[in-house]
């Protein structure tokens, strides 16, 4: 999607992927290679005038091997920050955005204790690599504590309050090269079996204060990051207060929505953003809903027969639990949507939740 | 434009161009050879469900040996009807579509007296393989008929009346395989140096009874030749009437804004009509203007700069007279556009017009 969004700007690709068949290859370059091989990353790197990202678990020495050769953008911190939730949090904190209340866990002891500070239930979690809720394991009472351990005490560990949000939202922002930032609107998701399912957009009943507040948390992250390109803050509301739950430094998920939603999508505005340009309007048209398409596919032209709706397959072989596309539907006003959304839902296979 | 419409609904492209380096080799499989050369066509048809096309001066003898291995569509009696002026204009009148008065003229003697019937000023065209202005020489008087002859003679020709119209409009019509037919609202066109400058869409001022009837010729044209995909017609409005002046069975330059523009753009529903998937909403979104760049290009920068302004750079090397690109500006509304529009013309630069 990014290839697509940079071909008409005159902005060439190429991509490194460790998969032969990732879908980056049928619409650009493609290098085949681990993402910590150096001579991958050096044939990949020949000749590029810029290098930037689109999954946040790229290894950091491997942002910083490109970046001696070439311009790497967002800058490697940001992937720094946000593969480990403990400096993810500490960060979070430093610029003054609330958290979910936390305790770092490197023990059993340290579970313990943390358990019984913060109170029950909570999520214990591993620090890193953890996407589509993997390494995750919800501590109900003191009695899930040896379970939780055994399944994650491997690797280094937060424990968070889990938190009785109203709703998640997530906020996309740019930064472009001379520190512009804009937002789109805010978008609400739901997850199921860890797993994005869907994002309505923009969020329906945001005040005014509540969106405002979104936004200046996205901008003192980007500003502390000296961030270029977009990023997506995963929010919890908790009536008016949001806490913030994890950041991406990447187009996101729950900004699929704005290729046919907004005037200009998050991919352009990524690339208009690291490549120097001005950004675009982030302006919604209308009101859309996006659905993940997890393990399974719809009828392609049940799908289509729905007015406003945009169906976006990626050409990934099916597997449960894994994301094979998405649908946003798009219509003038919401209730518009409601009523396009009550003909499109019953078409999405809900597939299995993912295995954890 | 096609290969990105249609990557996302599952639908893999291998193009057939002459040129290596033809723009949609970045973003599908490219088979190079002539239009016209056997092997070349058997090397692209090999393994292909359909083929279509969108240069309307595809060989009918080639379409037809494709058609002898695999589908192909639209039919290509559209091809046959549209490369020939003649056949072309007998087919309108047979559709009981208006046309400007016109006569055969196979000889000097044939233009003399088709001047004298017809009255100046005329146009003299070639019957075949006119576009973008060439082939073609407008006789204001007597005294422009030997030269005109001289220029044009060695071809096949027709005499039109000049029409002085009011505007120039045209009409995108799709006709999916189960011959449903919708149309996209009419759009005005401006032409200069015999090649589009710039499309307005939705046209300005355009009362529902015209509406009504460019779409009445447009499904009447794609009923008559049993056809599915895009067809666009060229319009002449004169008062309330409308003359059609051209038939190209295929995506057309003044449908390009249709990507932001409209809610499913020109590429997808051709794709969509010809592998028998149900046809998206063809409803506008605001206003919308298309400026071409021809012969140079703005700047990247300064043209991003306007909100809502949509650039599509097509990778071509630039020479004079040869498209290269366009920008679309959409709007919410005309008013906005107009204020817009008055960033962004100046920006394009006009170039030479082209040789003829």
């Amino acid at each position: 999607m990014l290839a697509r969004a940079g071909d008409p700007l005159g902005i060439r690709c190429r991509f490194l992927d460790p998969s032969p068949d990732a879908p980056a290859g049928r619409a650009a370059e493609l290098v085949v290679g681990a993402y910590d091989d150096p001579a991958a990353l050096d044939r990949f790197a020949d000749g590029l005038t810029l290098v930037t990202y689109e999954f946040e678990n790229v290894p950091v020495h491997s942002a910083q091997r490109l970046a001696e050769r070439t311009r790497v953008l967002p800058p490697p911190r940001a992937l720094e920050v946000a593969q480990d939730r403990l400096s993810e949090k500490r960060f979070l904190e430093s610029a003054d955005i609330p958290v979910p209340a936390w305790r770092p866990v490197a023990s059993l002891a340290d579970l313990r204790s943390a358990v019984a500070e913060l109170g029950c239930p909570a999520v214990l979690k591993t620090r890193r690599l953890g996407y589509d809720g993997k390494g995750q394991h919800v501590i109900e009472g003191p009695a899930d504590v040896e379970l939780a351990w055994a399944r994650l005490g491997q690797a280094p560990l937060v424990l968070e309050t889990f938190v009785r949000f109203d709703r998640e939202l997530s906020i996309l922002a740019v930064r472009g090269r001379e520190g512009s930032m804009i937002s789109y609107p805010l978008v609400e998701n739901l997850h199921a079996g860890g797993i994005l399912r869907r994002s309505l957009a923009p969020a329906p009943r945001v005040p005014p204060a509540l969106r405002a507040r979104a936004e200046a948390y996205a901008h003192r992250v980007l500003d502390a990051l000296g961030y270029m390109g977009v990023l997506t803050i995963e929010l919890f509301q908790v009536g008016d207060r949001l806490l913030a739950n994890e950041i991406a430094p990447r187009v996101h998920n729950s900004g699929h929505w704005t290729i046919e939603g907004t005037e200009t999508s998050q991919f352009e505005n990524h690339l208009r953003a690291v490549t120097g340009l001005p950004l675009g309007s982030t302006a919604a048209r209308g009101a859309s809903v996006m659905l993940n398409l997890i393990g399974t596919l719809p009828d392609t032209a049940a799908v289509l027969a729905i007015p406003g709706a945009h169906l976006h397959l990626y050409g990934k072989a099916p597997r449960p639990g894994r994301k094979l596309g998405h649908v946003t539907l798009r219509a003038d006003d919401g209730a518009e949507l409601d009523k396009l959304r009550a003909r499109l839902e019953p078409l999405i296979p809900a597939g299995p939740p993912a295995s954890l």
